[in-house]
């Protein structure tokens, strides 16, 4: 849980540093801030903000956006529909993110990429500069993601 | 055709704009942006620059750079595979891009974009200040594209 206070305070740091980072958002998109603590109700530590763009049935393309050093638990996105799971591609623009994908660990710089493949476990922790990230990706079911610490809601409540 | 120095320059027009839209690309990216001229020899009113972030089989990520005023030839993506063809979606970044789709016209400005179904015809051309647009798509096979003009030639041939 959330309180409505951290909901705006999340949503409105997102949007200054997606803005410094030059990303131009409509009045819609800043208010479609998405903001998810994974029900862990830690939200400087664990969790995100996000904004998708696009979520058709074939793809899917978002910005993530973390607080200094805020980490988004280990997940793997599993087969659905008869696809194989949602693969997807991190690009850093600014800041950095350390991505832990099956147990490796790689450091995105801005200007770095890294695709992880379906159904992999995967998390990502910002530095200490936070991060802005763009993710593309096939078609994306957050709701289906599976978490390995069974305490993580992936909706947000706010309180 | 287009000769070595007008790929060069037009290179570094590319480079020069997306690093204005504060995209950061590495070494290799900014040496991997292709010119596109359509065949047409006349790359300042009809062509255009891109960069491929990423393309699987599943879904596609690329930057878009349009000189003032050039234009991307009518074209349409058709089915393969077993696909529909590709679906993607604009998403103009700086400067202005006008879109025609299936002889309806939009102008999107930073922070706007719109979605091309598949199999559809459409062209763009970028307003006075030239265009940065992000496109966002299931899986891309530039080759396969079929162009109203048939002097279109989708391969740039450097002479």
């Amino acid at each position: 849980m959330i309180s409505a206070q951290e909901l705006r305070a999340a949503q409105a740091y997102a949007a200054d540093r997606l803005a410094a980072a030059g990303i131009v958002l409509t009045g819609a998109e800043r208010d479609a801030i998405e903001v998810a603590d994974f029900g862990l109700s830690r939200l400087r530590e664990f969790g995100l903000m996000l904004l998708v763009y696009v979520n058709t049935d074939r793809y899917c393309a978002k910005e993530l956006v973390l607080y200094p050093d805020q980490t988004c638990p280990e997940h793997r996105h599993p087969p659905f529909e008869g696809t194989p799971g949602k693969e997807e591609t991190f690009r850093c623009r600014s800041g950095s993110v350390r991505l832990r994908v099956a147990g490796e660990e790689r450091v995105l710089a801005p200007g770095e990429q890294h695709t992880i493949p379906p159904d992999t476990l995967h998390s990502f922790q910002a530095g200490p500069a936070g991060a802005v990230v763009t993710e593309f990706s096939s078609a994306s079911r957050d709701e289906l993601d599976v978490f390995s610490d069974p305490d993580v809601r992936r909706q947000t409540v706010v309180g």
